[in-house]
Order: structure tokens, then C-alpha cells, then sequence
């Protein structure tokens, strides 16, 4: 019931006990110790239900500021905090550079970090108990645990448990594309649909899947591995063994490399490679199309598979999505099939301070318990 | 409680009540109508349940022919019937050859195959009171409509209500790869476990999927469809608009195609390019390869995204299942990611008969009604 009210509130007891099955009795119930405790709060009446409605509807409504959350997103050379209040709205932000990728170097920079969101202006820290950080690669989020995450070259380590002894807080870990999908479920364009994708570019291309209303895990550890669909059976060598894979277009570092062999230009990054695209570069305009026509595709597969409801496309790649958006926009309408090309795209940037929000509601999630 | 018995049967109320989180009181008190309605026996005890056990364990049994099922497939040019028991297994079967694909006649023939397998011996005409039908194509299974069938070219038609009126049996109707997806998920290898998908190969590639224990039904209308993932973005047109699809390289018409241009023998039919595969002919055995391996990557897409626990793959096509199994398992294991790459496959071909059986499995659940 929080759930509901936390995730579709302001809402009746009425609307409530309707959308739960439930009677309005057995709503009144479960609401008193949620008002007692100060996580729901009664909302003045301010109309009626209908006509012929006998009181006046006081809707429900989460308490937002009854308890903050801090978010943190670990990349290779940044730690992005957040503080969140329940409704995941972003309170404070700040930042940390990171020196070096080892563990004890992390958890060091992530304890003063958590101490600068906690102690500046705001007061939170009377009322934060719960920290949730994201970091990408296999995370086993039941233990808490990273099992490998490549980029910080990262194995078996107990993020959880040591990061809870620095902070004070009890701390959440999940794969970021994961923490990222839980936050558009909760609080984004995931809200009231049954299935639902996020598609992360960048690096490496992620996918994010709830199906049949919940996130898709994948029985072998493996799931939303978008990035490694097949594109081209006979385009370039994949890092993962395969060859013509999505990430091998369409991931940064193919970006880059494909914009070096067509301009000959071996120095250009990918923030060069942007601004010569922008300025009407064939060479390096065909590779961004190239990337967007195998990223549409990509995201066909998923919506000719699962059939979301909706699907998100965003990432720090998409700082350059000017360039990508028509590609994969006009490759998926091709290649999705039948009815499946009337789901919904939505392509935007996403900052990374949104992923750090991800991390903060995955800590509101395994509060709420569900 | 039913379904558990029906799927993991004979089993002991001890174990059943570990297995659904209740007591043995309330398993027991559950039980009794069940029993008292034929459905459910209990067996004679033949063990005891551990050391220190006090009473036997009489497990509880499901009597398969309490009730019996009808189940049809209906293609192009046939009927293919069978009767099941409630634990799907079958009793008896029958065909008919279909003169026309218009409503009016196939539901004659089909009132005339259910009297066959009703009337004949086995007297299961007294214990039946459901059929279930598989048909390819759009299939809406809660009002029984079939929404359009390409290859009967039939829309909008109240098969369920109509099939009921003939037959006198309560009518299920379900898309065929649903069916057979089902078949397994309840009584096959999906048994016990979260995640499934099954891949048909034949005239069309079709995938079921089981997502978080449920068949997976797309938002849209539209799920499991592996055959327009794409596979090769230079390949040749599909019949869906784009190009390179699995279905495009893989579907039977495409391998006839593609044979006869390889052998530049126009009058070259399906059987023909298996005989010429079989005795070693490399033009047509290369299109078996290439046809095995785009429908590896397309499976590969299905375990990288949603990671099931296992896959089956069969069909009609695999008939030829010899001249497509290394070709398939080869390209899995190159584009599979990581752990999927884990992910068990099993190939064999799946007669008619066996789409019949998913029929009727269909027919099954919607008795239990889960
Ligand atoms: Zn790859
Ligand atoms: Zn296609």
C-alpha cells in the first residue's frame, strides 16, 4: 500500500482500496501506523468524490521529508552523490574526483562524500539512514556484493558491508542500468505499466527490462545485455569474442575508432569526434548513423521479444543525441515488427547526477521492502 | 495447490506445504474437495519421510482420468487432433485433411474430427467437456478470438464460441507457439523453473517466453517474435518491410529460395534441399548453415536479454534439425554474453501431435485457472 501511495500518490482511500483490491476498512488500517510514524500524511479535503459522495475525500499522501536517502554513482574517475527525499526528489548534489579506482581509495572518498551531502545546508543527517550506490558491472544486489565490475577492475568485493561501516548508513549496491530502471519504475515513465525498458548508451549499451512487473535478472546472472545482440554478422570484432555486435558500432570507444579510420585522423576523441559530426563531417556524420541505425535495432529486439509498454533511451552518450536520435529513430520503426513499432520511445540525456538518483531509489526501494 | 500437484506430482502434503509456504492443516483442508471430486488420490504410502518420521507420507496424486481434453491444431492444409489427460498426456489422436481454410469448413471438419477422437474407444466422450485450439497468427486467448491468421487468412473471428457451439465443449483458443510454450512450462522442461523460452523453426521463427513465471504477451500485441530480429543488416528482404531479419535467412521459404538460387534449380522444393544437404551438396549445405546460424543469434538476443533458464528448440523445420543443430549451437555460444552463454539449449524436433498436446494443455490451465 505505501507503494502505491509512494509511487501514484496523492490518492484517495477510496481510489486506494479500488487500485489494491482491498476494502476501504482494511486501507484505514494499514494507513494508521504509516500516519502515526509519519510516512503518510492525510491531505486536507479539497473535493468531493463525486455526486452524491457522502464525505468529503481526504486523499493520502507520502510525507516526502519524513526521511532523505543518499545516492551515490561510482564511474572510473568520479563519485556523483545525491540526497533524495522518499519521493526521490533530488534535495543536494556533489561531486568527487577519484585519484585512483582501488577499493580502499573509493570507500575513503565515498565516506567524505556522504559526510559533505549530510553535513552542508539542509539538515539531513538527523533524518538519512539508508545510503544505495550504483556502480557498473555484475552486482549481486541480495548480498551487496560487486562480483566483477570491469571498469574499476573490481572483483568479490563487499561494497555493502564496508561501505556501511564508513557512512553509518545501511547501504544498498546495484548494477547502475538496474538502479537506473528502478527509478523510472517508481518515480518515471515506468509508473503503472506492467513492462517497461530503459536503454543506457555510452561506453557499453545496457538495457534495463521489468517484465510482468518486475526487473528481469536473468537466471545465469546475465540479462539486458543489449549490447552484444548481433547487428552485423559481418562487421567489426567485439570485445566480448563476437563480431558486428550493437556496442561494437555503436558503444563509444567503436564510435571513436570508426570516426579515426574515416577522417585518418588517429587523435580524435569522441568529444571531436561530436563537434565534427555537428559541423556536417560526412565520414564522421555516417559513423554516428552507423551507431544509431545498430542501437534502433537493438531496441527493436527487445520490443519484437518482450513487448514493453514503453521504452527510455538515455546515457552519457546521449550527450550527443542530436546525432543519434533520427538514426535510431527511423531504424527501429524498420526493423520493430508489426504493433511493436507503436511503443513509445522516449530519447533523452540523462546527467549522471540522474544515475546517483537511481542508486538513492534502490535504497527507498528496499526500505518500502518490495 | 492444484497446479502444484498437477506439475510436480506425486507429492507428499509435507513437501507441498514446504513447497507453497502453507500448513499441513491448510493443505490438508484444501485437498479434501479435490479428492472428494475425483481430481486429486492419495497413494498408499510407500516410505517414510526421514528418520524419526512419525506417520507414513501418502502423497497426493493427481488422477489423470478424472477429466480428459481435447486438443487441435488447426494449419493450412490439416487438422491434427489428440485427446490428453489432465496430466497431458496423450490418449488418442487423429487427423483430417483440410479442402479449404474458410471459417464454415474448417469448423466442420473440426466437428467431425472431435466426434472421431470422442466416439472411438476409449470412451472419453463422458469425461470431456473442454477442446483446445492452436492456430498461428494473432490470437486473443481471453475472449477466444482469433484476430488475424495469415495463413488461413482469416480476421476477427469468434473461434472459441463458434467452435464451442458445434462441438458442445467449452472452447480455449490460444496462438500455437503460446500453446506449445505452455505445454512445457506446465508439464516439459519449464517446470519449476522462473524463466523458459521455447523457439519454433519452421514456415515462420516464433518464440514463446515465460518472464518471472509468466508467458510474456507484449504490451503491444506483440512478443516473442525472434524471427524479425535482425541478423544481418545486408541481408535480404523480409516479407515484415526490413531486411536481414532471422526469419528472412532462416524461415523455410527463404531456405527454398536461397537453395534454388544456389543450384540454379527453380523447381527445387523444401525436401528436396534436405536430400541435397544430406548427401553433402555445399551450396545447399551452406544455406542450412547460414540458416542454423542467424537462428543462434537470434536465440543468442533471447538469452542476452532475458536470460531464461533453459531454451527448447523445435518446430516443424526441424524436421531437418540434423542439417541446423551445430550451425545453431556454434552461433549461441559465439553471441551469446558471458554467463548466458551457460544457458542449457535443447534442439529435437516436435511433431504436429505435440501442438495438439499444447492445445489441450491450454484447455488444462484454463480448467485450473491460473
Ligand atoms: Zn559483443
Ligand atoms: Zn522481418
Amino acid at each position: 500500500m505505501f507503494t502505491a501511495v509512494l509511487t501514484e500518490g496523492p490518492i484517495s482511500r477510496v481510489a486506494l482500496a479500488r487500485r489494491l483490491d482491498l476494502s476501504s476498512a482494511a486501507v484505514t488500517k494499514a494507513a494508521r501506523p504509516l500516519i502515526e510514524m509519519g510516512y503518510l500524511e492525510e491531505l486536507a479535503a479539497t473535493e468531493r468524490t463525486g455526486p452524491g459522495a457522502g464525505r468529503p475525500a481526504s486523499p493520502l499522501a507520502i510525507r516526502a521529508d519524513r526521511e532523505f536517502f543518499v545516492g551515490v554513482k561510482i564511474t572510473r574517475d568520479e563519485l556523483i552523490g545525491v540526497v533524495c527525499d522518499l519521493r526521490a526528489e533530488v534535495r543536494a548534489s556533489a561531486h568527487r574526483r577519484l585519484a585512483a579506482t582501488d577499493v580502499d581509495h573509493v570507500l575513503t572518498e565515498l565516506g567524505e562524500l556522504v559526510d559533505d551531502l549530510l553535513d552542508g545546508p539542509g539538515d539531513y543527517r538527523s533524518r538519512t539512514r539508508r545510503l544505495g550506490v550504483a556502480i557498473s558491472g555484475d552486482v549481486d544486489h541480495s548480498t551487496a556484493q560487486v562480483r566483477y565490475s570491469p571498469f574499476l577492475r573490481w572483483r568479490d568485493v563487499p561494497l555493502g558491508e564496508r561501505a556501511g561501516k564508513i557512512t553509518g548508513l545501511t547501504t544498498s549496491v546495484e548494477n547502475d542500468v538496474k538502479a537506473l530502471t528502478t527509478a523510472e519504475q517508481w518515480f518515471g515513465e515506468g509508473v503503472g505499466v506492467d513492462s517497461f525498458a530503459l536503454v543506457t548508451v555510452g561506453a557499453g549499451i545496457g538495457c534495463g527490462l521489468i517484465v510482468n512487473g518486475r526487473l528481469v535478472s536473468g537466471s545465469h546472472g546475465v540479462a539486458g545485455e543489449i549490447g552484444h545482440i548481433g547487428f552485423d554478422v559481418d562487421g567489426p570484432e567485439c570485445h566480448c569474442g563476437s563480431r558486428g555486435c550493437v556496442e561494437a558500432v555503436a558503444g563509444a570507444d567503436a564510435i571513436v575508432r570508426q570516426a579515426r579510420e574515416g577522417t585518418g585522423r588517429p587523435e580524435l576523441t569522441f568529444e571531436d569526434a561530436v563537434t565534427l559530426a555537428r559541423s556536417g563531417d560526412a565520414a564522421v556524420g555516417a559513423v554516428f548513423a552507423r551507431a544509431g541505425t545498430a542501437i534502433g535495432a537493438g531496441i527493436a529486439a527487445v520490443a519484437n521479444l518482450v513487448g514493453p509498454a514503453r521504452i527510455v533511451v538515455s546515457g552519457e552518450g546521449l550527450s550527443a543525441y542530436d546525432l543519434f536520435e533520427p538514426h535510431i529513430r527511423a531504424s527501429f520503426q524498420r526493423q520493430a515488427f508489426g504493433a511493436a513499432a507503436d511503443c513509445p520511445l522516449s530519447i533523452r540525456a540523462l546527467p549522471f547526477e540522474q544515475w546517483a538518483r537511481g542508486a538513492a531509489t534502490v535504497s527507498i526501494k528496499d526500505l518500502v521492502g518490495s
